[in-house]
């Protein structure tokens, strides 16, 4: 999918939330602020939202002198979801379909996510998520794909996050499983250093897709990673930003994420706040 | 109060919210954010957030050629609030304190703003604070004052609101308050044409302040208003706008508004979306 009009404003908001976590003062902030009214208009409309928010926030980082605004909640994100792990792994085991509840859970994980949305409540969406369900749904059509792949590609989102993650990856049950993070800090999305802070290496095959892109820009990815995705039997791939970049790609996606902004949300016909399990499958309803 | 740099995002937005009543061309709409772009960073910090929205507003329109394009709304909020005024006034009149009642309608219908926010409940909205209280209550302190005076100044916000500031008049029972509304059509803002619609030249006095800005910006305002304005023992100023604008002056103010962004949010002290009915005086808690 590509930018909207929408997106203008909204990547103003996501580069000062970003710039805040490096500095509260106004006149830096403002600096930021201007100098993407500059930067704005020379972005092609022909970009995926993320890949805008991408250059937007970059450019903001750069204003600020500051590579990493998320390290510090993106390590308590990780403790927090460790924390809340022992948890979800009882719920899990004392479900009914258990792989069907990890993959809720691990949906619901997706709230985590310090670009957009300013405010979270991890525990509140698992809880809806549990008690409710998604709003699209294939998983009996994951579940079959997952039986007879073999080769398994997980595009993870975010830190903290990727705690619900690993804990698919384990209800799943099996370890050839390859998960693809961030090669460089953007956000406050999973890097290698992510994934083995929570043990997320433990469980599968942890690489980088060679890109600190927002998303995943398979133009900017490494050739090795870009091999893994093409050869892929089933790929999941979490949160908005892979979305955005891989609606309409030929490979046999399933993307779980929570619509958390109105652009995505119409592009897969539900509401702000709903979660998806979406084949981009034809067949699928 | 003044412009903070969570303005700039919300401007856009606005303006964005704004454009979409002339057009659906995503070329003229963005046409309107890039001239923004242009026009923002010119803009003093030293302004009102509703000077600010109002100068973007007005570019917006100048861009599109659309001069109001919020007339069709605010007839029809008028017309629905209409609807909803016998069942508010049964709600008034059943009620313990009829005139404490009366001010949290007209509160609760401070949710009507297509300036800031996209969706609103009225409804919804009047049964939360009927149901609840103001974050912050000063109804004693303004019903003690109401009884002492001779010139009372009420500042109407939004078409379709007016409905309940009618409503809150009536039950006040007095001829003599002076309305001011718009001169000329900004936003949703209720203008003379409005007042008529409903009927509010029933109950009051209604004159235009002369200004067709948001919120009440005096240096704007004609001087007949500013006359009333300086003379008024008691005002009555609803909505975000005229809080803005007015929340340090040295006159007897009781600001009724729901507190619709953070900004405004963190100046009165409450959470977003609370509803306040708030004395300017210092010797109010």
């Amino acid at each position: 999918m590509k930018v909207e009009v929408d997106c203008i404003p909204c990547v103003f908001k996501q580069a000062l939330s970003a710039s805040r976590r490096c500095t509260n003062d106004v006149y830096t902030l403002r600096r930021v602020q201007y100098e993407l009214m500059k930067l704005v208009p020379q972005y092609s409309f022909e970009l995926t939202p993320a890949e805008m928010s991408y250059y937007a926030v970059k450019a903001a980082n750069e204003v600020l002198g500051c590579e990493d605004p998320f390290a510090e909640e993106k390590r308590q994100s990780n403790v927090a979801m460790l924390d809340l792990y022992p948890r979800l792994k009882k719920i899990v085991e004392s479900s009914s379909d258990r792989l069907h509840t990890a993959v809720k859970i691990a949906a619901a994980g997706n709230v985590i996510d310090m670009g957009i949305l300013h405010r979270f409540d991890v525990r509140g969406a698992i809880d809806d998520l549990l008690n409710g369900s998604f709003r699209i749904d294939h998983y009996e059509s994951l579940r079959r794909d997952l039986a007879s792949a073999e080769r398994i590609l997980y595009l993870a989102d975010n830190a903290g996050e990727i705690v619900a993650d690993k804990l698919f990856l384990e209800t799943l049950g099996r370890k050839d499983v390859v998960v693809a993070v961030k090669e460089s800090p953007i956000l406050n999305d999973a890097t290698m250093e992510d994934a083995r802070a929570v043990g997320l290496d433990e469980v599968a095959a942890v690489i980088s897709n060679g890109s600190g892109m927002i998303g995943t820009i398979l133009d900017d990815c490494s050739e090795e990673f870009r091999d893994v995705f093409h050869a892929a039997d089933v790929i999941i791939s979490k949160g908005q930003g892979n979305y955005e970049g891989l609606d309409e790609r030929p490979e046999n996606i399933y993307f779980v994420l929570k619509a958390k902004c109105p652009v995505v949300a119409r592009a897969l016909g539900v509401e702000e706040g709903e979660a998806v399990l979406k084949s981009n499958a034809k067949g699928n309803r």
